[in-house]
Order: structure tokens, then sequence, then C-alpha cells
């Protein structure tokens, strides 16, 4: 028997193509928090406290579900261990121009790797002062902003956050949603799922829809994570990460 | 010379008329809210930390203010102590409603009283369960969560927050918002300028407005408040609050 439920959920469509850093959802991004909030509501999920990135794209979203749900008044924690991983010198570029640029065998070396870092955002990078003065980072210690990362590296960074702080809530009772990234997130599911690296870098978790796991007193799920949505919305969720699963084995 | 910088909002136009517990932000609330957060991003300000109620119409002010400005990542700390004055018996019905029920004499000592309390809420009130019963409020010790207050009581409850938490984050160089309501507003501001019981009845703070405090290092204001907007909008806010000053004198 579940012994927690806890709910993740990833920002929709985003105003920028790809790998921007810190862009804005875009209209139907906000539809699909809209949609993914409804669906919360619609089967009476309520929530002791939220975790989120400090990357405004996912703060909208979770802004969005609260609303849906009226539940406004929980405390919502950023934090930058969320954060979407830090594409480095590829920030910017959509995939054409990154083809482009680094040729597709590269792009395809990038994508499909685990431990595989893209190029450092160098000082001439349109965004680096951007991002290297940002005030949201200035409490980090100066070796820990990373100027690119692997999807280790995100894992790396995102599961202490999980064993750390949000844990501790789950273990006390807290009925938890994480509104994060897709490889911030991948990094959950690779922990509780026990999943290979292999795997991880293939699963697409789906966008704007409620993620729910049921977890025993262990923090083990006792069965496949499961969608919140219309049946089209959650059958189609359930058909793409089952094919990233027959692709995978 | 100030030490430091403080702001203050108070929403704006809510969708009921008047002393509803939890009222939504009206459109034109959430207009006022925008103009509030333009004038600080006009203004260059930033924040470190915001504080507010749990209250969902001032939660929205802060949410729409930390989006003009562009720092939605900033931590909010939201705390029932900076919610509305409980109106008790009174909450739900408008001015007109109140003076059928109750008389004009007794309005007028409810509205121009320090420490007269409205009748409680009754177990019978249409929103009596909805608020006792709140998830928000079932952390507070039972005897805490009032069935109606005084202004007197809600700077009781208001005061105490001010001085244990806000101060704290001031005195340590953070930046401070808050986005609260009329009545914890006038608690802060009753303190800070060490105003009369009579003074603060008398004071009507601006809606949606942002109200700049310069402090000294013992967190004296230096100067009067004085408040951010286009010429016209601050120039009537001016008027109001020193009309205001002018009656009580």
């Amino acid at each position: 028997m579940a012994a927690y439920n806890l709910v993740l959920i990833q920002h929709g469509e985003s105003a920028w193509n790809l790998q921007q850093y810190d862009a804005n959802l875009s209209p139907s991004g906000h539809e699909e928090a809209k949609r993914g909030g409804q669906a919360l509501r619609d089967a009476g999920y309520e929530f002791d406290i939220c975790f989120t990135s400090v990357q405004k794209r996912v703060i909208l979203t979770v802004w969005t579900v609260l609303n849906a749900i009226d539940q406004m008044w929980l405390p919502v924690v950023r934090t930058w261990c969320l954060n979407e991983r830090h594409y480095g010198g590829l920030t910017g570029l959509n995939k054409a121009e990154t083809a482009t640029k680094h040729g597709a065998a590269q792009v395809k070396i990038w994508r499909q790797s685990y431990d595989v870092s893209p190029p450092p955002m160098e000082p001439d990078h349109l965004l680096y002062s951007n991002i290297s003065k940002d005030r949201r980072y200035t409490d980090l210690p100066e070796d820990q902003l990373p100027s690119c990362e692997s999807l280790k590296d995100t894992i790396a960074r995102a599961l202490p956050f999980w064993n750390e702080e949000i844990v501790l809530q789950i273990k006390e009772g807290k009925r938890v949603l994480i509104a994060a990234h897709g490889n911030s997130l991948r990094g959950i599911v690779k922990h509780l799922e026990g999943l290979s690296e292999e795997t991880i870098i293939e699963l697409n978790l789906p966008t704007g829809i409620p993620i729910v796991y049921e977890l025993d007193k262990n923090l083990k799920p006792v069965k496949p994570m499961h969608f919140l949505g219309d049946e089209e919305t959650t059958q189609k969720a359930m058909e793409a990460v089952a094919d990233q699963d027959k692709v995978k084995k």
C-alpha cells in the first residue's frame, strides 16, 4: 500500500525555442499549466508544500497550478538545485543552429550521452554576464554555478536537494508538489525508479501533466507513475512513455 | 541618512465588495497591482525577500508585482499574521447591509474605534466552517484564530511578526517588500511612525501603490512615506493622506 503520494509537473512550452536559460512560458505553456492545475483540482488534490526552481517558466507553472487548485497560500520553496540543465555554449541556440555550429554527429553525442557536457558558456556569450552576475545565484559558492552541465551533473545537484530537503518533508507526511524541468525531474525519476543511465537518457517526461507517484514508506514506487488529465491526454502521455520504454529494452 | 528602504503595498480592489474573508482580486485590482509593479520596475527596485498574508488577493498582488519587476524567483514568506482584520459576523456584508442589520450608529462606532470588535462570526455564518476548518489555519493554536478582531487585535498579531521576522531580515540588509492589507499595514505604519490610536484609525493607505519608507539604523523613518507611480497617481495619494492628516489634527 502507498504510504505517500508525490506529484511532479514539468513546465510546458516556453517562449524561446530551446535551451534558453530563463525563458518565459508561451501562451500555450500557460494553457498546459492551467490544464494540469485543473486536472489536480478535479482529482481533489491537496498539498502542503511546493518545490520549484528559480527559473520563471517553472515558477509561472506552479503559480498557475496553485491558482487552479485554490491553494495559493501554500509555501513555495525555490531552489537553484531544481533548475534546468545548463546547456553552456549551446544556450540560446535552436536545434538547427546547434547542428550547423557543431555538426549533427556531435549533437547526437550530446543528446545521447549521460556524462558528456556541452561546451562551457564563454565570457563572450550573449548571456554570460546575464547569468554569472544574476542576483539569484550570488549566494552560491563560486565554483558551484556551472558554466555547462551534462545530465549527470544536473542530477548530481538535484538529488542532494531531493535527499536533504524534499524527503524530509515527505517523511513528515507533507504532501509535496514539485514543479521543475525535464532534466532535474529526470534525476528524481531515475532515483525513485532505480533506472540505468541509458534508460533515463531516453525518458522524456510529458509536459504540463501532473505525474503521480505512489510511494511506500521507504519512498519506493508501489506502481508505475501515472498521469492526471482527460482520457486523451493521459493516454497519449502513457503511450509516449511506454514507447520510450520499448526503445530502451 | 537612510540605512534601509522598506516597501509596502496594499492589494487593490477585490472581487467582493467589502470584508469578504478570502476574496479574489477584481480585474481592476489586477491592473492596480500591475501598475504598482511597473512603478517599482521603472524606479529600478530590487528586493531580497517578500512577506505577505495567506489571503489570495494579496498573494495575487505580490505575484503580479514580482512578474512586473522580473524577480519571480524571490522567496515569498506567507503568514497569517499579515492577514486582513477578521470582521467576524460582518464578513460578507456590504456597507448597506451592515447598516441595515446593526444600525448606522453602531457601524460608526466600529469604524471609528480602535479596540471595539465587531460581533464574532457565529457557527451559523455562511463562511464559519469555511474559515474555521481551512487547512491554512490548522497549524495555529486553537485559541489563536479569532472569530472577530478590532483594529487593536489585528495590530496585536501583525506586530510580533514584524518584530520577530521582518526586522531581522531588514537588519541583515535584506531589501524587503511587504504586500498586505489595509489593517495589517496600519499596524506596521503605526509602529514605524509612533502614531496614536486616533491617528491610525483615520489613516487610509492608498491601494496598489508602492509605499516607500526610508529608515535609519534603528528603523525610524527619516522622512514621510512616499509613493511610487506616475505624477497624477502619487499626487492623489499624497493629497489623500494629507487630508487625513488634517482631519486628525
